[in-house]
This record gives C-alpha cells, sequence and structure tokens, in this order.
C-alpha cells in the first residue's frame, strides 16, 4: 500500500490508507489510545483499541506506520481521524527526549533549543520557521529568473576581501593564505560586465565580526542581485520593491498555514516605500527622539525608531535610507553630490535588510576611489580588468536571508530563523 | 526612451527604439560602418553613415547606447537590422583586449581564458555554458519543490569532516579549529529527522583533494537532496531518474539556442536507465574489455568503458551502478547483503556524475558502522542524536553541478563548466 501524506486525508474519507510520521502525543482512555501522528505536511488523531493493538513500549516521537480507515473526527466539522487497524513502529526512540516537542512553544532557553536543533525543528512552530524561509528563497529566484537574471555560483573561498581585509576567516588553501568571501560583490560586478547583465546568488557569506549579537551570524545566507543598464539606485530601489512585494505575496499564498501556526502578520502592502535621505533621518531623530548624539549615521536604536517614525508618519513598515556618505561606504559606491554616494538601505521593522546602490564603473574612477580608501589598486587587479574593457552602469543589493525571515515572522534573535547558526561562540552542531 | 533587448527587435520592426550592448564586432566599407551590437539577449546589425556619425576612437567591447529604427535586414529572412539615427558610448576600452572574444571559439589554452575569465565570458559559446548551467541548478530545485522537498542552507563552516577526516580545508574559526563542509551529508539526514522529511540544498562544497585533474575541482557546486520513508536505494533510483528527465526537458525546452550554439546534443530520453551491479560491471571490463587487474572498483577508464558497453548494449547514456562494497563507502551507508551496501553512483557518458544510495537509520548499526571504519562515535555525537529519537528509512544523492554540464554538453574539462574554478593552483580570479 502506498503512503499516503496526512493533508491529503480528507481526500480520501472512508478509504483504508497507509500513513507514515512520528508520534507527536500519545493518551490513553481506559481501553483506547489516541496517537497524534505527524508528518510533513500536518498532524491526525489515530484512535486505537488497546485490546487488539498493543502499545506497550511505544514512545512519543517514535517512527511509526499505521495502516487504518479514514473517519469523521467526532465533534470536529471537516476533520477526519484514523481508526487504527494495524500500527508498526518502524525506529523507535532510545533515550528520554531532552526537551519537550509538541508544546505550543519550546519552553526551554535559546542554546539548549540550539544544543538539541534536530528535535526542536520538530516543535511545529519552530519547523514552520524554515519553511517560509524556504519559500523566500525560493520566490526570490523566481521573480529574478523571470525578470531575466542569471543564477551563478561564484567562489567562496577567495584571495583578498571585497571590504578591505578585516574581518575576513583565513583558511589554508593548500600552501596558499586564502580567505572565506564575506560576499560575492566583486564576482556578481565581473559577471555583469562579462555580458550576463543580470545576476543573482543565493549562496553563504561569511564575516569573522567579533561581536555576539542577536543580529549577528557569522555565517549567513545572502540573496544577492547585480544588474547592469541602470540610471543609478533608484532603478535598484524599484526592483527592490516589486521583487519584496512578489515574496511576501507568494508566502503568503504558499505559507498560510505556518504564517497562522507563528501568528506572523505581513505587512499590508510594499508598495511606494517612503525613502528619506540619511541626513533627513538623522535629523528627525534629533527633533522627534533627542538623539542629538547622532552624526551621519544610525545605531540599531536609531533604526528601530527611524522605523518607528515611518510606521506612524509615513504609513509603511518599510523605509529606504539614501545617500550615506562616502566615509561610510565601500569604495566601489558611486559618488554623488557633497561626498554622499549613490546608494541606499531598506529598514524594515526596525532593522536593516538590504544594503544596495549604484557602483562606479569607470576604470579610472575606481582605482582612484580604491586608493581614497588607502587601498592598493594591485591587489584587486582581478576585479579591476572588467572595468578597462567595457563596462556598463550596474547597481545591485543584497539582502540577508535570516533576517529578512526573522523581521517577516517577529523573530527577535537571528539564531532562531537559522538552521544551525554560526555565532563567535557556536560552532556546532 | 526605454531599453529594448535585442531578442524583442523583431517584434517591434518600423519602430525607433534604444538598444544597448557591447561592440561584437566593427566593420567599414566606405561611408557606411557595420556594428554587431551584443546584449545578454544577442547579436544585432547596426548600420550606420560615417558622415553623419562619427566612429572614430569606437572599439571593439564598448558599450554602448544605440537609437534607430529597426528594419528588415537584406537578404536575410526574418532577421532584422538597425539603421541608426544616434549613437553614444556609455564606456569606452581603455586596453586592446588581451584575447580575442568575438570567435567562435576562444583560440587560446584554458589558463588565458580563466586568467580572463569576465572576457571569455563574453565569447557567445563560453556565455551560453552558464545559462545552461543556471537551467540545470533551477530546474532541480523545481522539480524538488513540486514534490514535496523544502530548500535548506547547512553551514559550511564545520566542526568535524563528515567522511573519515581526510581531505579537509582547515579553518580558523576565532579560537576553535574548523574545516569546510566536503558535502551537507550528515545535516541533510538530521534535517529528514528533524520532521522535514525532504530537503534538497544547492551550495558549494569544498574537497582539498591533492590531485589536479581534468574532472575535479576543489570547491564545486553540489545538488543534494535526502529523503525519508523510504524502501530502499531504488526509490532514490527512480526518483533521479524522474528529476533528470525533468531537467533535461527544461534545458531542452529553455535553452535551445543556447544548445545549438554549443552544438550539444542532449541524450535522446532518460526513461528506463539500466543498472548493473558493481561486480556485474568488472566481470563485463574483464571479458569484454581486458581489464583483468580490476578488483571491485572502476577507474576512470573503466567508467568510460562500462558507459561505451552502456549505449551500445543497453541503449543507454546513463548508466546506473549498484551494491558497491562497504570498504569503498562511508560509515553512513547502508549494509545489503555480502558485506555490499545499498548504495549507487550513476554515470553519464563516461563520468561518475552521482552518489547516492541509503543510509542506515538505526542508532545501534550506525555507532557500530562508525567503530568499524576505525572512527569514533564520540566525535558524531551532534549527527548520531537524531537517530535517538525516531529516524525513518531514508536515502538520497549529491549530483556535481559542474560534471553534469560538461557532460551535458561534451566538455572535456570541468573547470570550463565553473565560473571561476577553484584547483590545486588556481585561486584566482
Amino acid at each position: 500500500m502506498k503512503r499516503t501524506l496526512i493533508e491529503e486525508l480528507y481526500l480520501n474519507k472512508g478509504k483504508e490508507v497507509k500513513i507514515q510520521g512520528w508520534i507527536h502525543r500519545l493518551r490513553k482512555l481506559g481501553k483506547i489510545a489516541f496517537i497524534m501522528l505527524r508528518d510533513r505536511t500536518g498532524i491526525v488523531q489515530c484512535v486505537l483499541d488497546c485490546k487488539a493493538i498493543d502499545i506497550k513500549g511505544l514512545k512519543q516521537e517514535s517512527v511509526v506506520e499505521v495502516i487504518g480507515l479514514i473517519k469523521d473526527k467526532q465533534g470536529a466539522d471537516e476533520e477526519v481521524e484514523i481508526e487504527v487497524r494495524a500500527l508498526n513502529v518502524i525506529s523507535n526512540v532510545k533515550e528520554d527526549l531532552p526537551i519537550e516537542i509538541n508544546k505550543s512553544e519550546l519552553e526551554c532557553n535559546l542554546d539548549t533549543i540550539l544544543n538539541n536543533r534536530v528535535l526542536s525543528l520538530r516543535n511545529i512552530k519552530t519547523n514552520s520557521i524554515f519553511k517560509i524561509q524556504a519559500e523566500l528563497a525560493h520566490s526570490f529566484q523566481e521573480f529574478l529568473i523571470n525578470e531575466g537574471f542569471t543564477q551563478v555560483f561564484s567562489p567562496k573561498i577567495v584571495a583578498e576581501g571585497t571590504e578591505g581585509g578585516t574581518e575576513l576567516f583565513p583558511l589554508q588553501y593548500f600552501e596558499k593564505k586564502a580567505y572565506l568571501a564575506q560576499s560575492p560583490q566583486f564576482y556578481k560586478q565581473m559577471l555583469v560586465g562579462a555580458g550576463y547583465e543580470r545576476v543573482f546568488e543565493v549562496a553563504h557569506v561569511y564575516r569573522a565580526e567579533e561581536h555576539n549579537t542577536q543580529r549577528h551570524l557569522n555565517e549567513y545566507v545572502s540573496l544577492d542581485l547585480e544588474l547592469g543598464f541602470i540610471e543609478d539606485e533608484r532603478d535598484i530601489m524599484a526592483l527592490e520593491e516589486k521583487l519584496l512585494k512578489f515574496m511576501l505575496n507568494r508566502v503568503s499564498e504558499k505559507c498560510s498555514k505556518e504564517l497562522n501556526l507563528l501568528e506572523a502578520k505581513l505587512p499590508e502592502y510594499v508598495d511606494n516605500i517612503p525613502s528619506l535621505r540619511l541626513e533627513e533621518a538623522v535629523e528627525i531623530l534629533k527633533t522627534k527622539y533627542n538623539r542629538t548624539e547622532l552624526v551621519n549615521d544610525l545605531d540599531p536604536e536609531g533604526e528601530r525608531q527611524i522605523c518607528e517614525y515611518a510606521k506612524e508618519y509615513l504609513n509603511s513598515e518599510f523605509l529606504f535610507l539614501t545617500h550615506y556618505p562616502r566615509s561610510k561606504r565601500p569604495m566601489y559606491a558611486m559618488p554623488a553630490e557633497e561626498k554622499l554616494t549613490h546608494s541606499f538601505d531598506l529598514l524594515f521593522r526596525g532593522l536593516e535588510i538590504t544594503t544596495g546602490g549604484q557602483r562606479i564603473h569607470n576604470y579610472e574612477q575606481l582605482v582612484e576611489s580604491i586608493s581614497s580608501k588607502g587601498l592598493n589598486p594591485e591587489s584587486f587587479n582581478d576585479y579591476l580588468q572588467v572595468f578597462k574593457y567595457g563596462m556598463p552602469p550596474h547597481g545591485g543589493l543584497a539582502i540577508g536571508l535570516e533576517r529578512l525571515t526573522a523581521q517577516l515572522l517577529g523573530i527577535k534573535n537571528i539564531r532562531e530563523t537559522c538552521l544551525f547558526p554560526r555565532d563567535r561562540e557556536r560552532l556546532t552542531p
């Protein structure tokens, strides 16, 4: 007999089926036992007669196979249950569970949750986070492919850093010293110039940042895109707005069960995301929030406050900040008037989820910009090559997948939106 | 005026349009000049009057913008050309091109091609390779999502190797020693047991192999999948057959232009892929190919020969080899009778492109298998946890994306199917 998934049971009322999964909960009431069986698609109640079927030794979280009849569940409209005819244990639990999985919330601290990651992921709320994350990654790709982008895979083992050599993980590459890539920045620009014009990458990036905060991971998934033949950074911002709208619509469509479970509220709309120049934002924070000490940049508290402001006065949970000063941006950022750049950040519910902007495409200008940052242009020969041979105006952005997931679902610590986080202390599991 | 892509020109005959791209070729005939303009979608001929438009200083591969009228191309059915009204240089070429891009084939050696990667990728044949590769990656994901798989992102910085600790790149992770992941094997199994049941990952893996061959990369993209509730390895093989069929159909549909350009011939069909036990294959090689020295394994020459055999006698360019001995497989391979395993390789046109199989799901059996390989089960505590708490029978496979691309397109050296390869010697660009 072929396996039937739990979400398909309602289509097969009255039939005998085989279902397989984990024992989510087990309860005995006199001669009757109730098993809540869980597979990847849902949970169903299985009712069995303890005289006919031996449930001694059966443990919560064991993997079992149940053959039974699909019946309407008593007292519950539209729900079904299984009248068990046979039950086989496929894989038994050997030890007491170190954490309780089948509660609505995992009632333990984050370290315990992460130390027991495969078990904590069986909690249906925790499990849902990563189904939503997968849909975010998938819809990012779908949207861009439809917009003529090519998916690329750039190396993560690199000879030089992209942002000036700090915060790199060093690596022994045979006889050579190498580093883990901080971002695919150089490669995605090079591939725009290699004729692909529009490229995206979904891959890990690595930051050897020493601080251990709720919003940083040392290894995270970066949703990167880069495109040529743009006017300026506003083309990138317009693209991101369409992209996010598509992604959130898809999540809303495909993950309604998971969103409900997590009581997550998606932004009501993603149209006309408001935009403030960084200096305007700083001015607002000074005036409205008494943040007189802020100069030309926002701290995490400032990001939260300006998002509060945007929600109240601009009616948006998203906010673009633009015109960052050159001193705060990498050497490839396209300069704008008055020591500013054609760059932007996107804040969402109090946190930066994207950095993007137009890049320099003129060779001499780029060499000069590298030097002005105190870096040696010769270290960037491979990167610089494409700028000698015809490079279109271009720009791009990167979205932190774990951050986007966290902000969307109202999760405070980004470690909870990473399957197996790597932070200052954590290297396992 | 909005940009029109070259592939859309034929839809706009008679209209004035703006096109942008690289000067693929430039030719002057008396007072008339012909520019072949290339964008990401194709090449079009632009005709201009040298008296009206100054083309002095215009160089091949410069990025330009052309405004002109779309006309039927003289003497060519269904083709169009552009009668140029205005031409602006967007980004000029600064130096002589180190390689010739606009020939049908790049006439230089592989090192030169790779050293000048962004330029060599502008060659339209070379460029096409990675559009096909992107479609392979995309269709892999599409198929699996439709089959109920969840995309996952597992860490590439790990505390232990998966296959016994050899061929690992060491890494300094703050105060700790770490390694680059050789495969997502442990994580994908753990995630099956975490309740996702069916997971896939598209990500880099790292192998510090010392040898420098045409078919090895030290960093490559692995298309990984793993699924639970299987009977045995035959379920995985059946899934791979459906998967490959889907992928090749998609490539055939979406990349016909690129396939034609590369003169690539897809396998005629991917149904009923034949299967030989390893020992049968060795026997055939002994008898038919006089390979009397082979014992229980194939060398690269043997892989080519058995594929030749399969093509001639089994009418297939694909061939499954099954029943590898335990001594040749990792500790997680599910044992079969007579010191064999429930594992398989898939060969395609003379090369192994997949390794897969059923895995051990019983905790005690797995601990014993780890010990029997001379490894210490305590080093695998994080991995082993899930096997204590209910693990379904499961298995999976990995496809090397660059190898699949190479075999599909008849490319001998796998470096040509990697955008920026990392091998024994190469760490740049």
